[in-house]
């Protein structure tokens, strides 16, 4: 087999992520005071969407080990019953890859991320992704996503021609 | 006014917080490995309840100030119809002072604990408590709690017989 093709990786901004989620993080968003003034409140920075669905939200704490670069791209998952939050607990920072909601996966929409450390994801419902992928050391994330009945996770692995290797940071 | 009565500061535990929520942390939890063994899974570690009214969960951030030493405990807060969780993202410990829920509060149930760095809190619904106290820096705090119509908060300024200074650490 030939060498992969590169996915380029992008810093991670709300505009460049609205068509997969949303951005977790205080930069640049509004805030208003609460409890008397001693606390700032950065309010629904992002969802939790189990509405529609018999299911309810859970919060969990995910530890994942980190990747060897260079990272090839094979297989993307998508949880078509809910929201899938992650928010970095370890200090640093970690790599995202996306592709646009739909079925099938398309993966000419595939976009791969660096987030930052104060930098948390909110896949929307349906969202393809990839697993976790953590950078330099073990890594814990909080997990914000949903439980209950049903099939929620679609695995898909990529044919030969649209597996990615992630370009050099 | 006379200097108001000490309550103690505990370390917190899963067990001694049971009455008023769930301690959400990795430490003594059991985990299972996701994503082909290369990520283990803390599942379920706090349920988001937000079931029962018509609202929704919402991913927050909080930026608390810190708290200026001794803590003077004058008031307490209870959110009717919904849990409230609080994950510390500044890698610094923080105080927690809760109540029983119930009406109308009984400050004879109020308890206070040093939470870690590595420990989140969710206040049941209905659990009495202060808002955050950051320690040493202004630390942010992830916050999943209910957003929609409704009132959910209800807070009680404490007859000064129940008003508490927390104890040194």
């Amino acid at each position: 087999m030939t060498t992969p093709r590169l996915l380029a990786v992008e810093p991670l901004t709300r505009a460049a992520f609205l068509p997969f989620g949303e951005v977790i993080e205080t930069e640049g968003r509004a805030s208003y005071p609460i409890n008397g003034g001693t606390t700032d409140r950065f309010h629904d920075l992002a969802p939790v969407d189990v509405q529609a669905s018999s299911g309810h939200a859970l919060i969990n704490i995910f530890r994942a080990r980190p990747v060897v670069e260079p990272v090839t791209i094979r297989l993307l998952e998508r949880h078509p019953l809910g929201s899938q939050a992650f928010v970095p607990l370890s200090g640093r920072p970690y790599l995202v890859v996306v592709a646009a909601p739909g079925d099938p996966l398309d993966p000419q929409t595939m976009r791969a991320f660096l987030a930052s450390a104060r930098q948390g994801v909110s896949y929307s419902r349906g969202t393809w992704h990839h697993p976790l992928l953590a950078l330099d050391a073990e890594s814990d994330f909080l997990v914000i996503d949903r439980g209950g009945p049903g099939a929620n996770c679609d695995e898909v692995h990529l044919p030969d021609e649209a597996i990615r290797q992630l370009a050099p940071r």
